[in-house]
Formats: C-alpha cells, sequence, structure tokens
C-alpha cells in the first residue's frame, strides 16, 4: 500500500468553491485527512489572495489557509468553463461552497439537480445564517455572528469593555463543524451509497459552542457578563500579577488549593473562613485577588511557575505568539511547521493538530498554488 | 430501514471515558450522529455532576453535555469490574478518554495491548498537552491552555486588558478536532479493518485555529495584541456606540463603505483622503471611529440597524444569552431545544448545528444519565 493510500480520505475529490476562512479551512483539514483539493476560483481569485502580510505579492494569509490544493479558474457564467465544472461534478465526491444562499441555485446547480444526476455526490454548503429562516439571506462576517451569538457578549473585561475573541472564532467554528459534517456523509455513503447535503449555518455553530451557558441562563433567568480572566464559577481561576508579568492560575479543587497556598508559603489562608471553600473563595474574589497578589508581586513571574511547578499547581505564562512558536513543546509536537514555495522562500505556518498513530507530521508543507496554476493537471484528470 | 439506521454512525458503540468538557462534548456530537455512547464513570462520577446551576440536585451542566448517553460505574482497580470493562472492549468500536497520559496504562490497557486483543478497536486520547514531549505530563485546565496556545495574548480591550474568551474554547476546540479524528479513524477502518490511535492535544488545537497570527509574525516579527472589538486589518469591523447601546459594523470592501456612509448620511467621508481606503481607515480608527459615533449617538441601535438592514450594510445588536435564546433565526433552526428527565422538568439546551437532509432536528433532548442508571442494559448488550 502507498503511503497516501493510508490516509483516511485517500481517493476522495473534494471540489472547493469557498473563499477567504470557513470553507478554505475546511477543506484544508480535508486535505491533511489525504483528500485532494481541487479549488475552483472565481477569475479574479479567493478574496483572500488580496489580504496581507505578502511576500513577493503572494499573501501569507492565503497561503497559510490553501497549502496543498490545486487552483483552477472557472467563471461559471462562460459555458465553456460551465461545462467543464459539470465534468468535475461527475468525477468528484464532495462539493463545498460558502457561497450566500441562492448563488449555487441561480447557476442552475440547486441540490435538488445535483442530487438527480450525481447521485453519490455530498454538498457541504456553509453560510452566515443557513438557508433556511427569516435571515438567511442576511450578509455576515465572523464579528456579527460572534455578535448575534452571544459570545461577544461574555468575553472582555467588563460590562463596558466588551472584547471580539481574538481569532476568527465565528469562521473557524464552522469549518471545524463542516469536516464533522463532510465524514459523516462520507460514512453514511458508504453504508446507503448515496450522497447527501448539509445546510451549516455560523450562527448554529456559535449558539452550539457556549458551552453550558444557555442552560445556565435558563435556570437563572441572569445574562452571564464578561469576568476578564476569571471563571465564572471556579476560584482562583484566572490572570495574576506578578513582579515582571501576569501569570495565569487554575484551581480546579480543594487538593490544588492546599497545594497552592503551599507554594505561596501563605497557609493562613486554608483556614480563614472566606477562603475555605471554591463557593467562598468565589464570592469573596476581590479580597482574595489583592490576598494573592501581594505576594505574587514579591517575585518574577518565572520564580512563581517554578514554585507552582514544583507543586503541581496548573499555572503558565500568557504567551504572545512569539513566545508560542519557541514553546519546547509546541516545537516537540511539530506544530509550527515551515513554509516554502516559489515566490515565498521563510514562512512559518501552524501544523495538523491530528497525531494519528498510522501518519507522520509533515514537517514541510506543501505549496499553496497560484491563481489557476492547475488548470492542466485538473483538466488531465478528467481525461483519466 | 429504520430511521435510526439512516444515520451515519448507526451501529457503532463508543466507551467514553471522559469527564468535565472536551471529552463529553465530542461524544455528544458522536452521539447525535447516530452512535450509541456507553459512559464509563468512576464511582463518584464525571466531575462535572457536581457543577451547577442544579435542579432537583441534577447538575444542569452536566445534562448539557451527556444528554442521551448511557452511564454504568466501572472501578477499574475492582476485578470484577475490569472484567466487564473487558468484555465491552469487545462489543465496542471507539474508546475515547481524557485522562492524564500514563492512566489507562497504569491500568493495563496500553495502545500496544488494546491493538493485540481489539485490532479493530478505535483509541481516541484527548489531553492538555499530548502523551509526548516535555509538558506530557503537565496539568491543563481550559485557562492554561488558552494563556499558553496564544488565543488570551491577542482577546481583550488592550494590551493590559487581555480576557479569556469567554466560552472554554480550549476545551471545546479539542472536543470538535476529537470529532474529527474518530470519523477519520472510521473511515480508514472501513478500507483497512483496523483500528487505530489518535493523540489528540488541547495546546495542539490552539495553535490550529490562531487563522493567520503565526504566519503574520513570521512575516512581521511584530507580536499581534488585543484590540478589543476591531479587526486587525479591517475598518470599520468593530463595535460602536449608539444612544442607547453598542452595534457591530462590518465593512468588508469598499462597496459597502459607500453603503455605509450613505446610511448614515455622511457621504463626504467617501471623499476624505484618511478615510478613502481600507488602508487609510485602518491607519486613521480613531478619527474614523470618533466620527463614526458622533453620528451613531444620535439615534438608537434599532434605527440604526434597520438602516443598515436596508442598505445591505452587515451589522448587528450585540446579543446577551437572553437576546439569543429569542432570537428568531436561532429559533427557527431549532438552535435552542427543551429537556426534561424524572428531575428536571424545564431546561433549555443548545440544539445540534448539523443540519442534514436525512436527518430531522430534535426539538426535545434526550435524558442525561443519572450515575450508574444504564448498568442492567449495558450488561445486558454483553450477553446479545
Amino acid at each position: 500500500m502507498k503511503k497516501k493510500e493510508k490516509m483516511p480520505l485517500s481517493g476522495v475529490i473534494v471540489l472547493d468553491m469557498t473563499s477567504v476562512l470557513s470553507g478554505p479551512f475546511a477543506t484544508s483539514i480535508l486535505g491533511d485527512l489525504g483528500a485532494k483539493i481541487i479549488k475552483i476560483e472565481k477569475p479574479d481569485g479567493d478574496d483572500s489572495r488580496k489580504f496581507g502580510p505578502f511576500i513577493n505579492k503572494k499573501s501569507c494569509y492565503f497561503v497559510s489557509l490553501n497549502k496543498g490544493k490545486k487552483s483552477i479558474v472557472l467563471n461559471l457564467k462562460n459555458n465553456k468553463d460551465k461545462s467543464i465544472f459539470i465534468e468535475l461534478l461527475e468525477k468528484a465526491d464532495v462539493l463545498i461552497d460558502n457561497y450566500k444562499p441562492g448563488v449555487l441555485e441561480k447557476f442552475g446547480f440547486s441540490w435538488k439537480y445535483l442530487n438527480k444526476n450525481y447521485p453519490k455526490l455530498i454538498h457541504s454548503k456553509i453560510s452566515g445564517f443557513g438557508e433556511t429562516g427569516p435571515l438567511n439571506n442576511a450578509p455576515a462576517y465572523d464579528i456579527i455572528v460572534q455578535a448575534i451569538g452571544g459570545v461577544m457578549s461574555i468575553t472582555g473585561s467588563d460590562k463596558k469593555n466588551i472584547a471580539r475573541v481574538g481569532t476568527s472564532i465565528g469562521d473557524i467554528t464552522a469549518s471545524l463543524f463542516c469536516v464533522i459534517g463532510v465524514l459523516s456523509q462520507l460514512i453514511l455513503r458508504n453504508r446507503v451509497n448515496r450522497g447527501s447535503k448539509l445546510d451549516l449555518s455560523m450562527l448554529d455553530c456559535q449558539v452550539a459552542i457556549l458551552e453550558n451557558a444557555i442552560a445556565r441562563y435558563s435556570v437563572e433567568k441572569k445574562n452571564p457578563f464578561p469576568l476578564g480572566t476569571d471563571h465564572p464559577s471556579i476560584t482562583p481561576f484566572g490572570s495574576f500579577d506578578t513582579l515582571n508579568e501576569k501569570i495565569v492560575i487554575a484551581i480546579g479543587n480543594e487538593k490544588l488549593f492546599k497545594n497552592f497556598c503551599e507554594a505561596i508559603n501563605d497557609e493562613e489562608m486554608l483556614r480563614m473562613k472566606i477562603f475555605n471553600s471554591n463557593l467562598n473563595r468565589n464570592k469573596n474574589i476581590k479580597k482574595l485577588r489583592i490576598r494573592i497578589e501581594n505576594i505574587l508581586k514579591k517575585n518574577k513571574a518565572s520564580y512563581w511557575l517554578e514554585k507552582f511547578r514544583e507543586k503541581g499547581v496548573p499555572s503558565a505564562k500568557i504567551n504572545n505568539i512569539s513566545d508560542l512558536v519557541e514553546n519546547p513543546q509546541v516545537k516537540y509536537r511539530n506544530m509550527i511547521i515551515d513554509y516554502e514555495d516559489r515566490f515565498i522562500k521563510k514562512l512559518k505556518l501552524p501544523g495538523n493538530p491530528l497525531k494519528f498513530n498510522f501518519s507522520k507530521d509533515k514537517k514541510v508543507a506543501e505549496p499553496a498554488p497560484d491563481l489557476n496554476e492547475n488548470k492542466k493537471e485538473i483538466l488531465k484528470l478528467l481525461r483519466d
């Protein structure tokens, strides 16, 4: 068996009609799982080809999400291109798009048509709000979905200082659910020999990741609000000042609190009624914070992290991206990899978190395609 | 074909040895896809059974992550229970655990042993840092992984006011990648008739969702930092004050900026050099914010949202959880469902975002099990 064939999606062909983030990240993961990703671009290309930073005019944003894919430009308004698209549909296993609802239909490719003519084809669609419901046609960007989806109302320093999650979690969560959807559809197709359709909404995915916020609201009828770095029900569980920089500490149970008090040499806290249980610490969090920071501010972060490590107290430095890329664990796990192509000689990208016993980590990423770079190769595939 | 058999994971048996969040959310999604989830609990149960809020002493936190699962208590230190576990391994397709590395090995269930004795068994393991590397044994909680993983350094009002993402994205991202892993392993097993092992690290998953932060740092050698609700390279793309409350606006291209200026009746901005391109707006974001907010503060949020809707300008209210559960789109898509069991008469939970054409949304969740509730049923399964 060839090495490639050992991957779960070896032999699977994905037509990728997506742009920017939600779709491209999903197909990037499918590519890492062994699928062949044919990126069908409009004549001026995926919008993210215009997003900085650039190296020799090639977008590093685009590269980070499209490594290893093959690019062909097709203009569905043009009959010749449309016929190539139809030939591709005959070869493909999966079609993924993140157009606004109705766009593929306008070109004649409704699910009804696709399913009738390509009964084994799987179609997965990502949109801001889904294909149904009163908002189905509203425009969506990550921040819109973060705002409507509630996560923004619980992220930030306090009620007046809410924050957007610093990475585009509105898109990325949809990417991950899209991959889950496609893999499920492939599993079902193995059994029933028929394709299926997934109608995935970025907003639905935001609702799904709110942890227990909905259940809590449903019981308490009070809206959760932003708590800075603190946890709503576990204390201490957040960031604390030291002499030079903040660190995070996570005290998940009483045993850890005891170890923590020993590490900071303040065992008196264990005997103080206001701090002797998680519930009491949670109620008296301001007093607790002052007491802890008065001690932690006497030494540097590195001193305390070593003390906490010795006692098994979960704690960490708050890494900048520069710290992260140098982190020994991150390096050991090949989570920072090298990228190189004709234009870009040196770039770092995130690695693949799916560490299976049947696959080896790539330490160098495959090139991301230039616009229409693989047209010949793709047309040849159609003749095979 | 029975309705259940139409689901992708019909007939798949998952042994769920996970607790709290990362594992239970993963197996909850596998359950929604049709798998039978057998939750194997330690004698005092999943720790999250003790997390509030409670209704009639039943944890709503636990319920929100364990609906539809079956519970059996097994103490692997006890030989009788260990032999039941071994019988379950013979029946099972997938084993998932989120113990610290080494715990299953201590009980004799290393991957080598499992793979030798149950060659078709799939094992997926979630841990804080993975099973390899210098940090493999360090204790991890969500906030530790958010801090080490870099997302905390780019979330918050500004450099001095960083924030934890308000939902436990450190756990949840690992849950989603775990599901992707298990489904991939099932697909591979269909072809090669052998099980496999996944070693998933929460930290690795955080690195994977940083969007282009690593590529940007690699090019610019500058650390990204928190920007409140703003976007690093698109402007205006953030929250703005109105007369009564903040709203978010996302102007992704020049056409939208024109529509936006028309909607707020300030077409002069289009002709001002400091605002006439995204790059210039990005450079002059403070001036832009003052000018926009001076206008928006003259009317209420609802007035502006209607204006923006008319012009197709992406904009939204920043929903609290109470707004979210009443949102017409969220309701239309069945993303808030009802929960009921012997103890809990009324609770709202998030619905399933995977809307396939072969499945129907559940509007009522299946009960989450009491501790050891399904022991008889599970032992009967072993005799079948």
